[in-house]
């Protein structure tokens, strides 16, 4: 199989020359697009439209309509994993994912296990079979999964947190109980991962939402460690060509250093990271995905595209290492037009 | 007028020996007391209690009467300064401050100016006179003010926010009328400060909440800088005494070189900051104080003595130049008794 006919995104993760600064958007896919809304609508919920694969299918493809996008993701939930090992996600109206059965007790602790993608997760398989298809040769498709220690996060708060008090509290008074929680979901997300790239996914990211919120020395024993352990376990090739990893750890900035040295091929950045420094640190060792502050979005266009120029000017000289994204997910209240100004800017910025 | 009897905390800010590690905690009178919630009920309000000098000098106390604490900060909040300008701070029930007047018009931003400590923030004044008669000679109190760009987050986006999206939409659109709101707030919060020197208080902290949701271009321009500003109009010395100033970016880890060239003489730092890493980035030219992660006191007495002792090795050798605090304010279901757990590991460290 060869590589898509725009494969200036995996060129520019492998360090290979790029035609011009590859982009795509983290939740490209999303609620500041009407389109997604009409598609959600027909679905009947959130969850229904993660587990229909021509549904998902359908929402993957509309920003690469809209947009001159250079990858394609997946459209799904990173709580997809812990639901499939028996957690009971459902989301309330208003008040973000939560699980039936927060992992709380001992002994539902140590009865963890990973589920088989191919089959309590065949729905996601499906979904990244029938993009592929849709997307033809045009671009690559990106499937992903939440990191162990973020999916861990949801797992035993039941939910989301501010503090994160329950999680951290067994961390710091039972960390046996949380490594072997890390450890059942590390294997959890290695085999999710390689079965999306058996079933055609071209890159796969890991979102590490959570692993910020972290203390130094905590982050690289609860956190960076098991992405580590699912990287080491990844198919490093399918169908002849390269599957590259990017690691996107939020708030990681500090720790440049150790995530370029866990086997990643880039790192992803939130805004607040300065990305020439960032690329001197990881010394072109890795390629970097970032960082335009998401709510820079709402912004004048004019003020759009002067901070994206801005980004592009701090990453540098150079035709390669660089994809383009948001720091962070994009804004359900985004003005549309304002995606159209940054994808223009980044596309034409080393065409120039 | 002479140092107080246990100086420890202005010895390790000013780099001198000290006889062991000195410790305060970030919101140390606060809900987590029972007595703290006994005297806010009979305050009627948060704000009246900010707004008594005897009940705000009643509560700063309470913690130093539970825990040998070594130093004392004034009892009040950080938007009393926009609420002196004229915004009308209030607490609604369960839902944080909230200004009635948010700044969003231009010809309001253009009226703003800064209000006289003596006049409109009189309360504060008259509370640290109480505060440093009722402390006598024991331990150093703190002064302090939020940041210019903190302050200008909650009197533009008119509260609390988690995506900052009307004073960053102001930031990157309208930098002008941003940097207006900065000039007059930095000039606020530097004869705010002043007063608080002048009535007593013997160093200062600046709080900057959210300097960390900027991007790194953003932190230099819109908060390091009118720090800086502040810093540079600060008294240096009050009665003979250096009074040293302490600047606390939450989130600002990755900043440390900058803000240590701000003419600061001690950094706060959030527990995602590496202690020891951060004062080999410093030079040891300013002190460092932090930096456990608040939630850690969730855990049991033997993990909260654990953390504490590694965030003491991770300072390394020397007894100066750095106060235990935790990394930002102690959450309010904190158990007090493993307040006591962490005073006196911290204190115990360096006296074995």
């Amino acid at each position: 199989m060869a590589r898509p006919k725009n494969d200036n995104f995996l060129r520019a993760l492998l360090r290979e020359t790029t035609d011009y600064t590859p982009l795509w958007l983290m939740r490209q896919a999303g609620r500041y697009l009407p389109e997604y809304c009409e598609t959600r609508k027909r679905a009947g919920s959130f969850l229904s439209l993660c587990k229909s694969p021509s549904l998902a299918c359908e929402v993957t493809l509309q920003p690469l309509a809209r947009y001159n996008l250079d990858a394609a993701i997946l459209f799904s939930d990173i709580l997809t994993v812990p639901d499939a090992m028996g957690l009971g996600l459902y989301f309330a109206e208003g008040e973000g994912p939560k699980f039936e059965r927060p992992l709380r007790e001992e002994w539902a602790i140590r009865d963890l296990t990973a589920p088989d993608p191919y089959d309590h997760l065949r729905y996601v398989m499906d979904a990244v079979v029938e993009i592929r298809r849709a997307l033809g040769n045009s671009v690559p498709l990106i499937g992903f999964s939440g990191s162990p220690f973020t999916l861990a996060c949801y797992m035993v708060e039941g939910g989301g947190s501010d503090d994160f008090r329950t999680v951290k509290t067994m961390l710091y008074s039972r960390p046996d109980l949380l490594h072997h929680i890390l450890g059942v979901t590390a294997d959890a997300v290695a085999a999710y991962l390689n079965a999306q790239i058996e079933c055609g996914a071209q890159a796969v990211q890991i979102f590490d939402t959570w692993g910020g919120a972290l203390s130094h020395a905590a982050y690289e024993e609860f956190s960076l460690a098991y992405m580590q352990r699912v990287i080491a376990s990844l198919k490093k090739t399918h169908d002849g060509e390269r599957i590259p990893c990017i690691v996107f750890t939020k708030g990681g900035g500090q720790w440049l250093e150790k995530i370029a040295a866990s086997g990643c091929d880039a790192i992803g950045l939130d805004w607040t990271t300065d990305l020439g420094a960032a690329r001197r640190r990881v010394n072109d060792q890795v390629a970097l995905q970032g960082n335009f502050d998401p709510i820079a979005l709402f912004a004048s266009p004019e003020a759009v595209a002067k901070e994206a120029t801005r980004i592009l000017d701090c990453f540098g000289a150079g035709n390669t290492g660089h994809v383009f994204n948001l720091g962070h997910g994009i804004n359900q209240h985004t003005p549309p037009e304002n995606v159209s100004v940054l994808v223009e800017t980044v596309h034409n910025y080393r065409r120039k």
